[in-house]
């Protein structure tokens, strides 16, 4: 199932729907929780979509891809490369990407991005994804000449536009059959099965939750296979998964 | 103007109120907005004080105090080492800091904690203290242990209850007369005025609005003084601030 937030262009309110096919059925309520169909139903080219949920915390791991014909590290990390972003970073799809003032090497990244239904915590491997609501696809965008020496991220992944979401939660997913895409102003950049994840996606959530209690609405963004690259202004980005969609931004230069 | 959030004894359920003396008005509305008085009103020690609002997004920096008689950095960093800490860290006053199973060097941090009331995009340093709601105390409770080698502090900051808000929000307050304070077990261990800070309040503001959209709501932990020290299990932290209050909590060792 598809669920997917839109704004109308008639009166600019924000609405939730599942979506068929290209007709979006508008719902209330809780996503995460109990929620029904209100009506009524628009079609998708109608409407703008925004990001398909507002996230709790959004959770990001680094280095978490071998390239094609890499082999695994023998040994799983302790303590695996986790950062933050802040939830004001986040925009939709067909929105435009800021490229700060005066940044240079801004790079796209395409990624999986998994989000939490119900709370967990202590959960195990073998049951992590019983508390997985749905996927939908990310744009990690970095700045990383505003990473601190000392390896802090923070201010580099924080500008607002960084975290394209969407375009839609797809709930039932093959993650078997998922291919982590990304197109580059039409050219071909990223392609990559999870089976070359270093850490999965069921360690990611057991790893978190012996650490904090993740809620619904916490969503991972799995990290990011080989060939994400820098972008500069005016360029397109299309970060795709089948089954989920094309997640399309455009760049623009900040006006100040 | 005091502002606290409670849970009753009686029902378990969760108020608002502005307090006087020990006497809680309750409200409704929004804190950072429209509000106004609901009532009835509960005396403090009939009800159990929560962090007194929840945050958006929760911003921390390191390193940002010298020790008495040092002298400040000729140049202020082109990076602060800011960091996020997750809103499922959060407790309030009272309440038990869980210290991870297996954790050792766990350290309190007793900090003034500054809350946004308003969105601020590039903000000047001479508008910045316009918008801030007002200030409560944090104890940014650190397991270093858990800190990534290449720098990420993700882990180490992240574990639930290591977050301690409270006790109440005071929305006017003289920065030039407040001392962070802490007491370990009853002994003094952190006792210093803002003239020791290296990034002053407005300047943490107006740095982060360049970067990012701060929401109502986004509290910024402003950085600890000296003499933050490691903490055992049975233990007591009072974090004080003289204006605002004293933020109790004990430790007890995680089950598992």
């Amino acid at each position: 199932m598809k669920f997917a937030r839109f704004q109308l262009n008639t009166d600019g309110s924000i609405l939730q729907a599942v979506l068929r096919e290209q007709t979006l059925y508008v719902t209330e309520g809780d996503i995460w929780g109990k929620w029904n169909y209100k009506g009524p139903s628009y079609n998708l080219n109608e409407v703008t979509l925004l990001a398909p949920f507002v996230p709790n915390s959004i959770i990001g791991v680094g280095k978490n891809y071998i390239a094609s014909g890499e082999s695994k590290p023998e040994k799983l990390p302790d303590i695996p490369v986790f950062f933050y972003k802040p939830v004001s970073s986040v925009i939709g799809p067909e929105a435009d990407i800021v490229i700060p003032a005066g940044a240079k090497e801004i790079k796209f990244e395409s990624e999986l991005a998994v989000i939490i239904g119900k709370q967990a915590r202590h959960v195990s491997e073998q049951d992590a994804l019983d508390y997985v609501f749905g996927y939908t696809i990310t744009n990690d965008i970095t700045a990383s000449q505003f990473f601190h020496p000392d390896g802090h991220w923070m201010v580099g992944k924080s500008f607002d536009t960084f975290t394209p979401l969407g375009p839609v939660i797809e709930t039932e997913l093959d993650l078997t059959q998922v291919r982590v895409q990304a197109q580059h102003n039409g050219q071909r950049k990223q392609d990559s099965g999870l089976d070359l994840m270093i850490l999965s996606i069921p360690f990611l959530i057991a790893y978190l939750s012996r650490v904090m209690t993740l809620q619904p609405g916490d969503v991972i963004l799995s990290g990011s296979p080989a060939g994400a690259d820098f972008m500069g202004a005016s360029e397109l980005i299309e970060c795709q998964i089948d089954g989920i969609g094309i997640l399309r931004n455009s760049t623009v230069l900040a006006s100040h």
